[in-house]
């Protein structure tokens, strides 16, 4: 949730979970200083809470009103269903099918959509269904209406842009405001649009990186969710960088994505609150 | 020295300086594949070296000539004649005050020039020279031209800008072409010019950093000698940012100059090949 | 505070606060799921709070009882009085006096004692009093109720030991019981006791670190505040480990102080628990 | 190639190259200086190189003689054939299986040994071999006895333990001399032997690593590879440190198995030089 700050808001809220019978597992609150905004994450166990999670909204809507908050609730046994979106390179969709395998990310993988056909192998080795919509030579907008009518068949709530090299329309992203969350291979906002890595070496820097960030209209601009950088030296060749650079990618992407399947990430403007 | 890449170079240079006596301590080398570009650097003792330093160019050029190559000599045992720059944040000057009084920066620093006056106290403390060269509402060419004076009385070769909130301009620059490295407080190319803090608290990055570069015509675009960055996240107001940060400027400031002052940085086009 | 874990606490605990008046302004609260412990931080602002400092225990000892916690109070406007105790080597001593100057310590520093005379100088400089207490050829029993005489006349609270190369006596360490800092120059447990850089050199580790804890009676073994590494490679000599890892250590130590300072740090069996 | 240092070592060692016609295409060296050794790691082109593979010793004897050099020589083109032992964990496998999918590690893998029958599944989507050798409530020698059977008839030269939780005898080690490399998790010379996220937790440190070292007769005290951190925090159960452990080791696992695939690494004493 989150609403303008004030006194009292954590014992308002911990007061109305206490007082239906709900066990605080975890809490975590943060007050944007600057903008005078609260922000809190709760959990609680639904064992002995006396609100069915159906009406939830109602028996909330008083302190809800009473603190101008607003708020997400999800059933955190409920889990989410994504797909992945992958061109040629492969190395974030591998790294989320391991992860995936070794039951690190609690999702499920319904599908997933490439724009090359040599994902096909991989994907179907975790028994994962491969769509292939080339994007060559052929209307975009049909592209899309055929694969939002796919994500649609399989109920996707989530889209992973695992080095997906094709812009999404604003008709796309609408679909799915929360849900689209892409790995750009670059320390945005530098070097955003197209080949980073060829950026990153004509620039001459001295760190690479890669950044997870929800998708918005604007090209690589929307709120970031993660990132992180490494050293690099003079002596990283155009390939050399890509490669160095994909080991961060991956990094990145898997902890935007575990993040957003806990519930940790709250947007506010075009930024993010990333509870640990 | 830098040459372009060919066969038997590294034999070539090695067995010239052998050849005149002088035994190798230290050899880098390396080549920019993409642009087949040579780069050395090498360190070796003057005991047995036939060569006095005033004649070496006449000795060697028969072998630059066949390299086609570029090349610097120093006598590692004449330090630099630093001068600092500063405004009104202190601890990129007080890192390097600190290190030099450790030892740890083999330079000399005669004068430390302020365009605010509460840099005075730290540099007498340390015996420096302060002086106040205020740059509000004065002819700034007449500040430079006042500058400059200064510097080439004290025989100042080298100058160090402590975050100095400045712009030079390009006839200054001009006379210290490869010798003015400034600390920017942003993992350049992003939030490059005013306030990165600002600005970098503005886009929600997860990441501070910092790059120490050459100061060329075009701010904050010269070739970049060290960058480093750190983790932050959505707690950091402006302020927290700011004060983050610092310990990253003096990182990549002193790391800077210490390269430079072992002569272990060599510019190409607008990169740096920066040894080990 | 710190108390075993229960529904409810802190709804009670900031229940207690806002009864009384008191406005929130910093909460953090952690859960050490394996032994049940619950550990809180709180801030909360003077002004409006009915109780006043003298009196919180009173005020606070029915919820302290219902709860069976251990609890700290602290006015933040009070500050610590702090020694620093120093050997040969100055880095860290130099970074404290640095930060200190630039205001980045809300602390006072009273005095530097040192077992070499190399520290006055620089102490001086920041106008801080320097006491030399040899510890060669002399009776070290003598030597520390010397320095507890010190000590006690400026009233200091806390002590940083600055790479103070002499290990302290059970009865010394006893009057300070939260309140020696030592930095040591490895990541703890690995390389503890004399020369960490001689040992990692030895054993050819590829990173080196720095470890901030209080001191125990046991060497080294005390709960640990801050521990950070950096990469290394086979080309650091033994001189040069000791030099990178100068930096960590300056930078571990003056963390782990302002955590301190702050009041971050709650310590429980051998182990912190710092908040951020 | 390593050998006591002395004037002229790349000066004889390039000449000698290049005056069979060898083109060098990549040269790095080091002096460790505190024991006066010179390391060199060399790679020229065959192509219009005068001598054969097969007839290189002999060539190179007279250098090699004078100046007392070890040295080892590959053809890059051969690849090596490696096999992983692994257990319960499989992040490590599953890791090494992407890159190699990826095409990231240049090497053959004919076979995985596993002395749990989980990581089977995975082996086979990979089109790997999979062995279940059991080693509780069996006579361990015969374990051994099988596996070495079963890697010498696959022709194995490389073996990556991959989280495999059986101790190895010196007998089977010494049969593989350079050739077992090993991911151990923690920072070692910290928390060797068992369980060292468990005593990790207890100790109370800030920093969590991986280290891949060869294997030894002393179990994790062989000559260090890789090493890697990360900072954690009071809030890290066991649990959560294991997890966030597994992202190191597999980072610094494949780093390691690189740099030897590279023959990048260089062991002398207990220690390694491992060229960039």
């Amino acid at each position: 949730m989150k609403c303008p700050d004030r006194r009292g808001i954590v014992h308002e809220i911990t007061g109305f979970i206490a007082g239906l019978g709900g066990n605080i597992l975890e809490l975590e609150q943060f007050v944007a200083q600057d903008e005078d905004e609260f922000f809190m994450r709760l959990v609680w166990s639904a064992d002995g809470f006396e609100v069915p999670f159906s009406k939830f909204d109602l028996s909330f809507q008083d302190v809800q009103k009473k603190l101008g908050a607003a708020y997400w609730i999800d059933d955190s046994e409920k889990k989410d269903r994504m797909a992945l979106f992958v061109s040629g390179e492969l190395h974030c969709m591998a790294e989320v099918l391991s992860q995936f395998y070794l039951g690190n990310l609690p999702v499920d993988i319904p599908l997933i959509i490439g724009n090359h056909e040599n994902a096909k192998e991989l994907a179907e080795k975790f028994h994962i269904k491969f769509i292939h919509t080339p994007t060559k030579e052929v209307d975009i907008k049909e592209v899309e209406k055929t694969q939002i009518d796919i994500l649609s068949r399989h109920k996707i709530n989530l889209i992973g842009l695992a080095r997906y090299m094709r812009i999404l329309s604003a008709d796309f992203i609408e679909k799915y405001p929360d849900g689209i969350i892409n790995i750009h291979h670059s320390f945005l906002p530098a070097f955003h649009g197209a080949n980073p890595y060829k950026q990153a070496y004509e620039r001459g820097v001295k760190i690479i990186g890669a950044t997870a960030h929800f998708v918005t209209e604007q090209l690589d601009q929307g709120p970031i969710i993660a990132q992180d950088t490494r050293e690099i030296h003079h002596g990283y060749s155009r390939d050399l960088l890509r490669r160095a650079g994909q080991e961060i990618e991956k990094k990145v992407f898997i902890r935007a994505l575990q993040k957003q399947l806990q519930r940790k990430i709250i947007r506010y403007g075009n930024k993010t609150v990333v509870f640990e």
